[in-house]
């Protein structure tokens, strides 16, 4: 079993630092210029299903890591691969996964350097998770943090939120809704180059201060972590929010709040005031920033809190997200 | 009980990358000259029981990605850690495996700067399965390689084989056995950067031509991999093996060959003939190190192919392992 898999990823990650079959890739960094800066992360894929529309698991383990990289403003590189799967596991599926994450990798330009596969009894792992650590390189002298708002910023997302998380819940079937909703997974370092190329082209190079990707709990739990971490309020305008109409309607059907809910090709990014028309701008240019818009704004009281202008002109607090998150939606 | 898992991280790991709380560690990286040289790998831990005598499934998971990252030669810097829990698994157990963690990375010098949790319905894994990944910088102009071993070459093993594996199939009790065997699990790279110091003091910094951890398949496995890629024969001595007696008689008992057992804190170097002694000697001056003995050497033919001379001076062949591995042994 173990021979059979790591067959299938030389064949299909194949590239020379794998080739190799030591147990670890090496490779020289560099910035340049002195000391390379590096950005390393790492996280486990557990999404049910593995399929989806849109995307699977494979996919997924890829753009997710490539994004966490790419929100430290640095240039994505290597991914690690670690594999725990069930005894019984159809190697069809597993073959199909393997090529995903290939073809993510490759349209990233992120290699795959180094794995690890383990088998577990039948009963004592769900079909299939993944761990993917990435590293990347930071060029500039960024440092991009989500205690860097200050008050009179304005907040961008880069598209429809909500797409990945309610896309999941419609594929685990609980209702039987026919949509045409599909995960947003996408890798997002060329949309984060662009920002910057466009503030420094501007002269601004420290205007923009924070980026995130609003998975796990979604923008609502993105802007309330902002917040929280810069000691200001986050106000937000009900109108400009993003969101699909089969999404919107989806989620009413599924009784979820699309602020809440995980995006995986989607981020947040806290810009100074003076920029900020001109990076939407230039982010509408990419791809993945198409509809990319300003949600709202950062203000000096109360510290902490996030709050959203409704539609009808009221105020309301977009609490952190308290009791269940939607399990195993990445 | 992600937020909960977070606190007891940054209570446990806490250092100033990680207390940033941002998705991603951001270091600097220099060799003190040109570009940095980096090894980078992962492993996933599942093995069972999860406490076992001289060890723990945390103290494994940042020992064994330590131990890969040496064998390249690179001093270890920083890890990631990735947990997977099943729902209700026991915060008690999770605090100590955790606390666990923090002493073998403070032990080993290496840093645990990123990570991420997930958490699964009960019945969907089976308690805890970390994943580490972990980077490390190249000082020297090393390349050890499995296809570097050469016709003349002595083979040294670290110390007394098979004490892992075997330690974790009695934990598992399914033979009631009484013994004092404890797991071997350790880091190696300070073992690894005194056999370079005392190469390059020889004159002989490209004297060591491969270095392993024979882990999952243990002494035999490992050394078929190298007499496979350097294609090579490589023939070992039953007498001088070292196996400890409790393990011999437990392995007998088990059915086990402690040649197929894994380790966890043992090196096997192929290391030029004219040095080999100086730098067993000075392994033994290292306390992970004090039982390293020469067990055999490189020959031409038949290429390939791992032998063994026998107590009573027979040879057998030492194949590949057929058929299963011992399950989540590490």
């Amino acid at each position: 079993m173990h021979e059979l898999v790591e067959g299938l990823f030389v064949e299909h990650f194949g590239n020379p630092m794998l080739d190799r079959l030591e147990d670890q890739a090496v490779f020289e960094v560099s910035n340049g210029r002195g000391p390379a800066r590096l950005a390393f992360t790492t996280d486990s894929y557990v999404v049910t299903p593995l399929f989806f529309s849109g995307g699977d698991i494979g996919r997924l383990a890829v753009n997710g890591t490539i994004n966490d990289i790419a929100m430290s403003g640095a240039e994505p590189l290597y991914l690690s691969a670690g594999f725990i799967l069930e005894e019984g596991f159809a190697i069809a599926d597993l073959k199909r996964i393997v090529e995903s994450m290939r073809v993510a990798a490759d349209d990233a330009g992120v290699q795959i350097v180094t794995g690890d596969t383990k088998v577990v009894e039948k009963g004592t792992a769900d079909k299939l998770f993944i761990n993917t650590a990435g590293i990347g390189v930071i060029h500039d002298a960024l440092s991009f943090s989500a205690s860097n708002a200050r008050a009179g910023d304005k907040v961008i997302v880069s598209g429809n939120i909500g797409d990945h998380g309610t896309t999941i819940m419609v594929a685990r079937g609980e209702l039987e809704l026919e949509t045409d909703i599909e995960s947003d997974t996408a890798p997002l370092h060329t949309l984060v180059k662009d920002m910057i190329d466009e503030a420094q082209r501007l002269g601004s190079a420290d205007a923009i201060r924070s980026l995130r990707d609003p998975t796990r709990g979604g923008v609502a739990t993105t802007l309330n972590e902002i917040a929280s971490s810069s000691d200001v309020c986050i106000e937000i305008h009900e109108d400009t929010l993003p969101v699909r109409e089969e999404v919107q309607g989806a989620c009413e059907i599924l009784g979820l709040d699309p602020l809440y809910v995980a995006n995986e090709g989607k981020l947040i990014a806290i810009v100074a005031a003076g920029v900020a028309d001109a990076v939407v701008a230039r982010m509408r240019e990419n791809k993945y920033g198409k509809d990319s818009v300003v949600i709202g704004e950062v203000r000096a009281d109360p510290a902490g809190i996030v709050c959203m202008r409704t539609a009808f002109g009221g105020t309301r607090i977009v609490d952190m997200l308290t009791g269940e998150q939607l399990p195993r939606i990445c």
